[in-house]
């Protein structure tokens, strides 16, 4: 290794000024970008937003990494945990000549720096964080919590990238991120790249100090040491010191990751529990305003935002910014154009290898499609419907064998599951891979090696960001889950779902592979467990993202699973959403019936219904076990009933029922009448809250007709049937409901009503005694025929 | 120290055979719960549920924990994390005397014996999970990751007590769990009790084995050494040893702590970074069957739920499970009533010792009434609506302050917050209290030290766990929060939601205080930061909870607040959400004015609108943004046309929009009409996303005539008028919708919709060139008088 020469240092240094120069300028200035005369209020903005405590941090690191880069050639991601400092990374695509590539107007002189000032956090803009429409970016920081996770997404079967991810003190204190240094007992050195976490201990976070950055060395390299990783303190207030120290690190850690790597691919040793890391140490808004009013802010938390706030209006406050900013000596890093000066230009890299212009930080670019299998080959033979049972999902786990086998070259798929896999019946996987584990591996452990393409940790945050990370790059992925647990990262899956209704407007952004969830063990078949895990709320949560965004499917049977499931992995920059149970479960439609139905998103199931093209009610339904439900009713009602005219709709398409103008997928007015006329009373079996119907169905004719059941937050440890009992959602509380309904039936109604009421009451005896269902109901099968 | 003799461990072993052998009966008895007879397919359960891996490692830190009780006379609170470790819990709480006590049906004797184990995860019986339902606990466990919180947050400010938090090796691997580890720079030896984590490392989880299994003695010592803990091992497979080692080393740990805390109270030494923790290493499934078919059971997952599947089908596991049970020797255990032998009955500890029986984790025994101070002493004069600015929060802080200072000597109030305090406008706290923090403190920090009762971490799972282990064991907060943040926790409040639903159906759980959110920096007003930070579906995930439990308010002023601030921190057993802007912003209604109509939660504004007792059209508004919008849209419609005659009605009780039926607060269907008429078209503008109105009018007077306005996923950093015209909610388009509703106004409609239109045209220029909003909109006030 080369001693770096005091030259470079001091043009990191000078480059390292003109990017903190750049970064106030976006905070303060509308005019006079390069302060060629006195500062004026004229030149202030009128709002003043953006964070400068955090920025200097992320540009010292920024401009090592771009020597690192040079001088090794390596692919670096950089993961900016503190995306608020968009200011910093902003200033670096636009020096590296990215921004000017991607955003023409804002060129690189005099001009286009101050389009860059003005267009920094105002209408019309850009964001005040790092986001989508920052160039170099997979992260965009503004909840905190997921870099690292997203840092070892990005490189898993990434052999060649290293993602160097800045966290923040403040970020270091969430759960998402303390669970993140798990990670490396995941990442295998031979196939996957390498993270190099860096660990930003500025020492405040908004107002308070930030734990970690208390500890002493000591504490700290103890913790990290725990958790796998060598830690390499840098730290000081002198920037030529700091200099010095930083690249020295960074050659060694660098040096120690290729020799990691090399130990693994060469030699093959792959366990590894030193995974280099950086701790850094530098003042909160370094080199920023030292005080006001005799109270400190370089250093302390008052440097978090706008250090000097109300410039505009007090001109102690502008001569003080004018100094700070004059420090940097803009006209000696600026030519007389406002370009960067040449000799400074040269310490970035250039083309490709630009973190801002990295192809990998624009997963679309590098994007292969999925090759998929035809999921008709899995389909499970349904004479007539509801007559066998089969187990929805591990009839899918075989079409997702066969993704794994087909794939397997491209090493571009993976599942992210917290250690359900099996649970969730998916075993079938495990004939063709793995559990990925690099810790120690003995006698008792079942299908796990540091090869395994299945991700389980029993983390629900790192299944989502590591899987975000990995779409984010270029790849494919699923993450089964328990519905219930899901809800963990509502915030998160929130997040993504602005970063795609984001890149959807920006055309330099290319489509990644849709984020696809396949939620089972779900509320209604917690049969092992209990209240906690019976919660359907996630349709919630996605329901309400942009709807160009996002698609939600009810699958009520194994074959609309496949052509469901083969439908959002072929996909791009969705949130998919499917729910389907993984018990035995009767099976409605054969394969080329199931197709047609999901092309359709909702269809009238005439074989289950008797309404001679004029329903009286309809008994529509969403989900497995309200369909079942629902098939149940309809046959109750035909044989006590035989004249009431009932209609039978499953919706598998969730989106499908709202107004063509709120989604995409709306089914046409049209289309909608003949499935609901625009009269008939609805009895609608929904496998989650009933709120969500009764908003999809507003804006379509007579809303009010729509008597909507689903969870209503009565669970416990209880037998199948009970649960829809618990819930008024069973066959018999359908049916009840449907004759309610039609006037005409008034005179038999009261009669019909004692008879459910009665099986209700029968049930109810029967299990306490027997603990289980009743057989008319375990072992009910639809006896209709087309 | 005195040495446990080999006469008190060999009881601690038969004790622990006796848990061990109630908790597989429990998993799979229906009859012969004491094996007088052998073992026939009828005594075995038709379902087999249940978790045995965990429950042997839950018995013995149990039973060792009592000794220590015996001894020492300590309150020790029990948090189970492996919550599915139910039937382990449960046994003891039946040995002890507490279930007799309070579900006297259960008897200690052969009948009751059948119940207990017939009444585990059946119908109609109790859940298979640690829960409400279970004495003793305050944490489920079925949702893992909080234990360790819930643990802190019970010992703050409880001297006496120590909470032995056992945590799985799974659940250690989530996110919110690793965060906590960090509790212990925020717990204060002088003050508050402690904790005493216990990892129990049984190696596996469902399927994967865990990480920290996996890590040798050495990485689990740095790790937690750097946490600020000090490691003991107890580790074993013969119960014998290590009941000797548990049994002394629970001494050593109980004499740190107590030195600890001696040293603060005496010594005044309080900073701590050596908090003693048990790290257990025993087998999973630990006495249960071997191996079946040559797979081993114990210390595998195979052990995880239900060791020997198909009982009632295999005559050989049928023998299996009887040598099993045979194996603790049950005929020596209990007599011959089925009492558990009075040798026995001595270890465990009597009366509220009982960690099954200790008031504090039946909170609601221990609370006191916060002392409030009369909040109208701190209303903003009104003497005209709309003509003066208030920032609510920052006048709810004084509130707040007094509220500290009358409860002071009580120690049962405390604010949890991720950092944002200051950020939130609440600083008035800071004139009578300081944020709590517990490491270095020095002379840039503002307003910390070891007293404050401000919990400040950057973590919303810390602040939300803390604040639910406050509130469980009896005292009162609250979190004030970042709106879009808050959806962090969505997963959390579900399950404390589902914690107070089932208690409201346990007479012995007496009421603790309500779970109070403080929602604001909301999605309207994100001025400095942008998208990541605007998102109000936190509503959306807590409206579905039970409706016995949970309200929601959006208080459009500073008077309204503080109103409904006072009526949530009275309330006991809900969760209460409160948005509120933190901005400045026009007040609307005087103090008097302001409780009539919170009290009233919706209400006609008639200074407002002029509807002359019979609107042509009706203008609603939920939340702070959009009453503004909605009182300026009835302002233009007045000003342009005179003659359409108007109504606006604010809604501060979300939940009053609710059919009574749904929801206690739904307001009466004679007042809804007084309010909403029975055909009038409304324009509806609503703080969060349009869905929850659509949800909530379903089932009044045609709830198709609602146009709601909300927030639709659009968001940038930009100025708040530009962020309700993105939304199409400001008040142009507010008053453009009301006359398009309207049909006698159709010849005027296109004139006005053409100046709406140039005026939202201005805007766009303006803020294009100024950055900034209109004056017209930004120095906008109301004109109106009454």
């Amino acid at each position: 290794m080369q001693e770096i020469s005091e030259a470079v240092i001091d043009k990191i240094d000078r480059y390292w000024q003109a990017v903190n120069y750049l970064s106030a300028g976006q905070i303060y200035l509308q005019a006079n970008p390069l302060l060629r005369n006195l500062l004026t209020p004229d030149d202030i903005k009128p709002r003043l937003l953006g964070h400068w405590g955090t920025s200097p941090g992320l540009n010292l690191i920024y401009v090592h990494l771009n020597r690192l880069i040079k001088d090794t050639d390596a692919d670096i991601l950089y993961v900016c945990g503190p995306g608020h400092g968009a200011p910093a990374i902003v200033a670096h695509t636009y020096l590296e000549g990215t921004y000017t590539e991607l955003f023409p107007e804002v060129t690189m002189d005099e001009k286009g720096m101050l389009k860059l000032f003005r267009q920094f956090s105002t209408p019309g803009g850009i964001p005040s964080h790092v986001s989508a429409h920052t160039p170099g970016s997979i992260n965009e920081g503004g909840e905190l919590g997921y870099s690292l996770m997203h840092a070892f997404g990005a490189v898993f079967d990434n052999p060649n990238l290293i993602a160097a991810c800045v966290i923040g003190d403040g970020e270091a204190e969430t759960g998402p991120l303390a669970a993140s240094w798990n990670s490396v007992a995941f990442l295998n050195p031979a196939r996957d790249g390498a993270v190099l976490p860096i660990l930003h201990l500025n020492g405040y976070k908004i107002a308070s100090p930030t734990i970690f950055s208390r500890l002493d060395d000591t504490a700290l390299s103890e913790l990290f040491k725990g958790y796998g990783y060598e830690v390499f303190f840098v730290e000081g207030e002198y920037p030529h010191n700091v200099h010095r120290q930083l690249s020295s690190t960074l050659d060694i850690v660098y040096d120690k990751i290729r020799k990691i790597q090399y130990n693994a691919r060469a030699e093959g040793i792959i366990h590894q529990r030193k995974w280099p890391m950086i701790i850094l140490r530098t003042p909160k808004g370094w080199t920023g305003p030292k005080s006001w009013n005799n109270l400190p802010i370089e250093g302390s938390f008052r440097s978090h935002q706008v250090p000097l706030a109300g410039v505009k209006e007090s001109p102690e406050k502008l001569q003080a910014l004018e100094a700070w900013m004059r420090s940097y000596e803009p006209e000696k890093l600026f030519d007389e154009h406002g370009t960067l000066n040449a000799d400074l230009r040269s310490i970035s890299p250039v083309g490709n290898k630009r973190m801002s212009a990295l192809p990998y930080a624009n997963g679309g670019l590098l994007l292969k499609d999925l090759i998929l299998p035809d999921f008709k080959h899995y389909g499970i033979k349904v004479a007539h419907p509801g007559t066998v049972e089969a187990e929805s999902t591990r009839n899918l786990g075989k079409f997702l064998r066969e993704i794994f086998t087909m794939n397997a070259a491209n090493k571009n798929f993976r599942l992210f599951c917290p250690d359900e896999t099996n649970s969730n019946r998916l075993e079938a996987v495990f004939q063709v891979t793995d559990r990925c584990f690099m810790e120690k591996i003995i006698d008792t452990d079942d299908k796990l090696s540091p090869d395994g393409r299945v991700m389980e940790v029993l983390s629900e945050h790192l299944c989502e960001g590591w899987l975000e990370g990995y779409l984010l790059t270029g790849r494919h992925g699923l993450f089964p889950c328990y519905e219930a647990f899901v809800t963990i990262v509502d915030s998160m899956v929130s997040q993504h779902a602005k970063w795609l209704k984001t890149t959807h407007e920006i055309p330099w952004r290319k489509p990644i592979a849709s984020l696809n969830y396949l939620l089972t063990s779900h509320v209604w078949r917690q049969d092992n467990n209990g209240y906690s895990h019976q919660g359907p709320g996630f349709i919630d949560t996605v329901v309400n993202k942009k709807s160009s965004v996002i698609r939600i499917y009810l699958p009520p049977d194994a074959n609309t699973l496949l052509s469901v499931m083969d439908h959002c992995l072929r996909s791009k920059n969705y949130v998919n959403v499917v729910v389907a149970g993984k018990q035995p479960e009767l099976q409605w439609l054969g394969m080329e019936e199931a197709v047609a139905h999901c092309e359709k998103g909702a269809s009238v199931w005439e074989w289950a219904g008797n309404d001679f093209g004029e329903p009286e009610v309809i008994l529509a339904c969403a989900g497995d076990v309200p369909t079942q439900e629902t098939i149940a009713a309809a046959e109750i009602l035909r044989a006590h009933l035989p004249e009431l005219r009932v209609r039978v709709v499953n919706v598998v398409d969730l989106m499908s029922l709202s107004p063509r103008a709120y989604h995409a997928h709306g089914l046409s007015e049209e289309y909608f009448e003949d499935l609901f006329t625009d009269a008939a009373p609805v009895i609608f079996a929904f496998h989650g809250y009933v709120r969500i119907i009764h908003d999809l169905v507003h804006g379509r004719p007579d809303p009010a007709r729509f008597h909507v059941r689903g969870f209503m937050e009565e669970g416990t440890t209880t037998t199948p049937f009970d649960m829809v009992v618990l819930n008024q959602m069973s066959r018999y509380h359908l049916a009840m409901e449907a004759v309610k309904r039609v006037p005409r039936f008034q005179q038999q109604a009261d009669e019909f009503i004692l008879f459910c009421e009665d099986r209700l009451a029968s049930h109810k005896e029967y299990i306490n005694v027997h603990l289980d269902d009743m057989p008319e109901i375990k072992n009910w099968r639809f006896k209709g025929t087309r």
